[in-house]
């Protein structure tokens, strides 16, 4: 076989194996968002059974000998070409899943299957002891993982390696240390400098029934593509591509509480528009994927905050808010909102977060799973470490364990060290707004004047559309002219908070 | 091996093989119910990949060894004993998967997962001609799969075979006629005696948003358990089992149209609770399968038509059906919507069509789709044939082809072979409830008690919980004590249409 037909046998291989992947991702969201709770151990077989398969495809031995025959050829001569990239990629992750026992993956996805029900029913039922044994297990086997794949220094090391290629522990603690050594004083000063008011008008009766319906609304003006996706209620937010036009949001949605729902969504539709945005004909192989799980973050968090807590966003948003819902807000301006969605005040929830504490939120769950993972701390043992450490980086304390260590799904879903994703998302996505700027001038106006199009554009142009041709850092360096780094972020926040007393 | 390992090794491939095949399940209940329009392409790639593996499974020649092995052995000794079962129902199922190009499976379900999203489009806009190409489509394929698998006769007994097993293409016929003979005469003078009102009281406005809820107030107090299962609106009404604990029903609601959608939803209620009766410990087995489409058909014809047109039924439920629906029932009796909901009257639409001509409908299409599968008739000559069909067995007309040869999404689902199902339905279902009556008494002061259970529990015992231990036929026979025959459908029909003035 000649290196042209091997690159599409290779490509062939890749689909195939996306394509089913993709079904245990369908499987993923019918949990979430449809399966009734009877469901639950059927559904844990099939994705186990679906896990197996897929891992079958991506150990298949003719990936090797298909990579070996293209990587010996001109056709990766061009490391930016989609031919090099493709080869690149796959050859990692082939190597990787080489390395994976069948075993091990097909019991991970019947265990995170049964702990995401399990997670889900304790937090309904602020019941952390049910749950503290699916945290032992979903974390034995992340040990397991780690020490299958393999890793440099210590095991937390194996899922950066997966969330955000590149990055090393080291690099990952001294960006946390200069942003908490930027946040705190600045949280400390926002808080004297401007108090926020006493009460949320956010706070109030936003009827449950009118707040998916205009979900959907402010999600199609963002440039979401309603043919090709659909929002849905889940215990939880996410975004989940399917596949080529058919891309999901998941909310929830609270009647006393508008913002929660309604930064999820932005924040959602964020993810969403930067797998909209990927190029179809290219899905299945490595140039139709998002860079990086942490570049992915960067696309929410611009969305959630960048863009939805600007001056100009709510410029545009108030009136059709009003509209939506005028009891709540009839006594409420547009700066009243505006004020209300800028508050800086730590608090016990981390998606409920403000933009300046936001990230000693991640640190705290960084520090925690880096503990599990290492078994210096014990599942059972994990509200009281919570508790001490809300009280340490955030002065607050959670009033029980479904405001407090049960908050959040990830770690019953296996995605442990996803956390820093977050925070690096919020790095990067300060240094694109402001290239952003840079290249297409201020955009508050565009935005006041319901034109997300020229951010969106750009980001398309920039960032979506290079597939998984440059990793996240070489994407960032090379779109904003700098390595990732926090002085950006922490600009962006200073300038934002201090000034605009 | 010895036979006992060989026997349990066969229960694990077959267990994993039907949990396989459940993911596509899960897909194609995606697909009509959750999908954006433009995920079509990449679910019909999703479904021909899992169809693929799939069949891989139900090929491995592991099953040949293995059948061999217990075939041999006194394990099978006992024709009624579940190995025996299991080792006759799998070999049989082996053998014609083994018939089947893998290629012809792939493409059968990417074609139809295709040809479902055209013809739901085609019947939307009522443009027959570009839902042509898929038809033509779909019956070669399925002349490709009767000519691999292979039958006596003709064709259509291919499919026969495969919705019931040991009925012939003759015996069918013979049924057809012996109804034919009976219900043409029966249609017309229940015309003259019992005119149907002028107005049909149901043809009002039933609030869309309450038809739902109340649709889930009567399953559950028909024994549907909605932990274990769900509704959902879709373009047409259908029950998919997911897997144990998740079956799932999906309904289509019309605002002035509340028979349509409510005896639907007794019809598919009825096949939710067949699966919900299957025993779980023997799932994926055919121990733990229904004995046959047609025997499945029989319970939701039952429980559409002998239960939910019975006046004890509409005892129970008129006042609920008053208390969701007020305003248009204001001025209507219990006498009245029974009346209604008992009316006699030749229409277009099958699933809308009384229990008197409803079998001249399966007629039709009976000798619509073996003259397509024949090819003696063209897919773009459907249209004609179809009214001149309807033309001569019901004298109707259908306005356009929506209400015409376009209501059923059956044959682009690839289900061809399976309308006389319905009608086997309808004959087994009559034999089974003068049986049920013959057992525990009459039953309709049970219902209008709102006591289902009777009822469902003999249906439990005698039919449901024996899985594919008996053909229909021979469970028909065993239960009822008459082999499969239409007397008793005759006689309930003369009975309560012709006698109830």
């Amino acid at each position: 076989m000649n290196p042209e037909q091997a690159y599409l046998e290779l490509v062939r291989l890749s689909r195939d194996e996306t394509r089913l992947s993709s079904c245990l991702d369908l499987l993923e969201w019918d949990e979430e968002v449809a399966m009734p709770r009877g469901g639950v151990e059927h559904r844990a077989e099939q994705m186990a059974i679906l896990a197996g398969l897929v891992h079958d495809r991506g150990t298949d031995p003719r990936y090797d000998e298909l990579l070996s025959t293209v990587e010996a050829s001109s056709l990766v001569s061009d490391a930016e070409s989609p031919q090099a990239v493709n080869v690149r990629v796959l050859r990692r992750s082939f190597d990787r899943e080489c390395r994976m026992p069948r075993r091990l993956v097909e019991e991970s996805a019947r265990v995170t299957a049964l702990a995401s029900q399990a997670w889900a029913q304790a937090r309904e039922r602020d019941d952390f002891k049910t749950f503290a044994p699916w945290l032992e297990r979903v974390f034995a086997l992340a040990r397991e993982e780690a020490d299958a794949v393999g890793y440099v220094g210590e095991r937390y090391q194996a899922f950066l390696d997966e969330y955000e290629p590149g990055l090393t522990l080291a690099q990952l603690q001294a960006l946390f240390r200069r942003l908490e050594a930027a946040l705190v004083p600045l949280a400390n000063s926002v808080r004297v400098e401007r108090p926020p008011p006493a009460t949320d008008v956010l706070v109030r009766e936003f009827a449950l029934e009118r707040q998916p319906v205009f979900a959907r609304e402010v999600a199609a003006a963002l440039g979401f593509d309603l043919e090709c996706g659909r929002l849905d209620v889940g215990q939880h937010p996410f975004c989940t591509i399917i596949g080529p036009g058919d891309i999901r949001i998941v909310l929830r949605y609270y009647p006393h509480d508008f913002a929660r729902g309604f930064f999820a969504l932005l924040h959602e539709t964020g993810h969403a528009l930067y797998d909209q945005a990927l190029d179809p004909a290219q899905y299945g192989t490595p140039m139709g994927e998002a860079a990086s799980p942490a570049l992915h973050e960067s696309q929410s968090r611009l969305w959630e905050n960048l863009v939805g807590r600007s001056p100009g966003f709510w410029r545009h948003v108030y009136p059709q808010l009003l509209k939506a819902f005028p009891e709540p807000l009839r006594d409420v301006s547009m700066e009243t909102v505006r004020g209300a969605v800028n508050r800086v005040v730590p608090g016990p929830i981390r998606a409920q977060a403000d933009e300046v504490t936001y990230d000693l939120h991640i640190i705290i769950r960084f520090e925690l799973e880096r503990a599990l993972l290492g078994g210096d701390l014990r599942g059972a043992d994990l509200p009281g470490a919570w508790a001490e450490l809300y009280q340490r980086h955030l002065g607050v304390k959670p009033a029980d364990d479904r405001t407090g260590c049960l908050q959040d799904g990830h770690w019953s879903e296996g995605m442990i060290g996803y956390f820093p994703t977050y925070t690096l998302g919020n790095v990067y996505a300060a240094q694109l707004f402001a290239a952003a700027e840079r290249a297409v001038g201020p955009l508050d106006e565009a935005f006041a004047a319901g034109d997300f199009r020229t951010l969106s554009r750009w980001l398309g142009e920039q960032v979506h559309r290079h597939g998984r041709r440059y990793t996240a850092a070489a994407l960032i360096e090379r779109v904003t002219g700098s390595a990732p780094e926090p002085s950006a972020l922490i600009a962006s926040l200073s300038h934002r908070y201090r000034s605009a007393k």
